[in-house]
């Protein structure tokens, strides 16, 4: 039996999670579960999973839980996520929180040398070489990535040396506006971009997905997880989203993950790593129906996160971090109406132009680089 | 170094195996090398790479061979062949010989206890059950597949354990006659047969892609090198060849080994495993230029070779020997003008139905109705 804890228990992985351990209930035990807001739904997870730790965004919603749960262990806000990254108890802990809170509980998870199903993007893209070098101080410590095209990485992997990796193609939907011109992106609306074609996933990823800076986190965070330079990092655009993403060895073999897209599987493998299980939450692709996988190149004129990705993720340490809150805020103020869709490639652009790159050695340095560029891009662009 | 034995230098698989060889020369060395008949290609391979034991089909040939390299072991014929398995000072056994005199050397190879890099599908197909008791026996032997299918769903298994597969996806082009009728094949000659679009490959094993007779005994080698059963083992066309099979485990996730079509990769993973290394001789599969993957179903009313063979394997016991060694003498007779296309899918019918399954206790058993088969397909279909 596995205690896993899960960060972020109502959100798109989160839900998916509980499924996966709906499912497995002979294998799998919620020890802690933390939402930020939805409380309506948190209660439902909490009645059916029962954990024992709870926590919640705001000092409010935690005196509720207290009081319908008053057997439980109740936290609440970013210092109460660093509790529940800590929790002796488990032994997995999910963090299925988008942005830089997420990092600090996986900081604590790590400390407590536990396995971390990472599915916060941010840890790695921010944080990347800060979390490797704790890695290293604390060995029994593991980062299994649940982002599926990570997961697809990491499967693909599987029973081969880290030198005999040469390269990771990482694949991409293309996102909703595949195909268009600059000229028909200008102006988009919020509607149109919510829109994915394959996968139903948050408001902010689904965005990032059209912007293609989704995919640019990814390469960033492929290069923080797996050691591989971002030469070696390359993007193919496979509408179908079958292929979940590939590696090519030295010797040209090239091993690739394929899938429904589903993202139970990775979250799963996550929690069996190294064993595989068979379970009825998994989806199955059916290779029957099976006609046509296209592939194509990332049109970098248009779509510039990829690109922009490469950059701040080449020129390194607290560049990242800009590239990912700079990205963070203009998807917050175009959902909001306040900018248009081409102005998210323009605020990233500039903030990195601004920035003054640092070491990190600490994860304050993070924290500062964050608050600053959100500073900048809310005081420069938002319109309340 | 590694010291290799490469039974059947001058066939296509061995010619390539040189090339693999030739490119890393600081790892690998040919200790021996067979040829059948083929000898100015073969004096050609002895001067450059020099191998100590060498073995021809004739014994007249064997005695050019003495003239020419009198300080060089020299064999010939079946009996050779069973001696240059076994040979002492190699490490590995590539067995790239077709028909049935390719088993007598494995087990040999097997029995010293050797790493057999199995390129002969008769070894598998005719006297699966056999090698595999054989291979208890001798733990420290091992087979490690060098047909692009096999090689592909070996290397799709690394990392996982064997209670994880759930299915096997081999891939076929589908040869050269796929989406063509019975009518249209009724009359096809020779040379279209021979036409292949991916693979440039030897005549017999080109006219069994054309016929998908050689899917069918790669279901039936992959049964009985993987353990998987039938209702585990699918056949899927992909005309482009860029996926060369696939792995379903039990959690849905599926692995693929992609690369270019070129055997060299294959072999020389059979000689590197369980690593990887860069060879310049290795072709790469260029991901810029990929457009478009497509699959469909075997058309099972037209190309009866993979549904036969699924019959004949789950008879099991003599029976795929009888399958396999009907289709050699059905392919040579259409090679020859003397049957048409279809009546290769007859006579493997035919003598299917006739064949009275018996144990496979010894090797005898297999020469035996290997010998039986091929006299009634000779009596009843050769016209010279």
């Amino acid at each position: 039996m596995k205690s896993i804890t899960i960060l972020g228990s109502t959100g798109s992985i989160g839900t998916n999670a509980l499924k996966v351990i709906e499912a497995k209930k002979e294998k799998f035990k919620v020890i802690g579960m933390s939402a930020y807001s939805n409380l309506e739904l948190f209660k439902e997870q909490i009645e059916k999973f029962n954990p024992k730790y709870l926590c919640i965004g705001s000092e409010k919603n935690a005196e509720i839980l207290k009081r319908l749960y008053p057997e439980k262990t109740i936290y609440f806000g970013d210092d109460g996520l660093k509790l529940m990254g800590a929790l002796d108890e488990a032994d997995i802990v999910l963090t299925a929180i988008s942005g830089a809170v997420g990092i600090e509980a996986t900081v604590e998870a790590i400390k407590k040398e536990k396995r971390v199903a990472l599915a916060n993007k941010e840890t790695m893209v921010a944080a990347g070489d800060y979390i490797n070098k704790l890695l290293k101080e604390y060995p029994k410590a593991e980062i299994i990535p649940v982002d599926s095209e990570h997961s697809a990485l990491f499967q693909s992997m599987q029973g081969s040396r880290k030198e005999e990796v040469k390269n990771l193609i990482i694949t991409a939907s293309g996102g909703t506006f595949r195909g268009k011109t600059l000229e028909e992106l200008k102006d988009v609306t919020v509607e149109e971009a919510l829109k994915h074609p394959n996968w139903s996933m948050g408001k902010k990823i689904t965005i990032d997905s059209s912007t293609l800076v989704n995919k640019g986190l990814e390469v960033i965070e492929a290069h923080m997880l797996f050691g591989v330079d971002y030469e070696n990092i390359e993007v193919l655009v496979h509408p179908q989203s079958i292929i979940h993403s590939m590696v090519e060895f030295v010797d040209n073999s090239i091993i690739a993950q394929i899938g429904a897209p589903d993202m139970k599987l990775p979250i799963q493998y996550a929690f069996t790593y190294p064993e595989r299980e068979g379970s009825s939450a998994l989806e199955r692709l059916n290779l029957k129906t099976l006609k046509e996988l296209t592939f194509s190149q990332v049109d970098n004129e248009v779509f510039k996160g990829v690109q922009l990705a490469f950059q701040a993720g080449k020129i390194g340490k607290t560049m990242p971090c800009v590239f990912n809150s700079a990205n963070e805020v203009a998807v917050e103020l175009f959902l909001k109406g306040q900018i248009k869709f081409l102005e998210i490639y323009e605020i990233i652009e500039k903030a990195m132009e601004l920035h003054k790159v640092k070491e990190i050695d600490s994860l304050e340095v993070i924290k500062n680089v964050d608050k600053e560029t959100r500073k900048w891009v809310y005081d420069n662009y938002a319109k309340d």
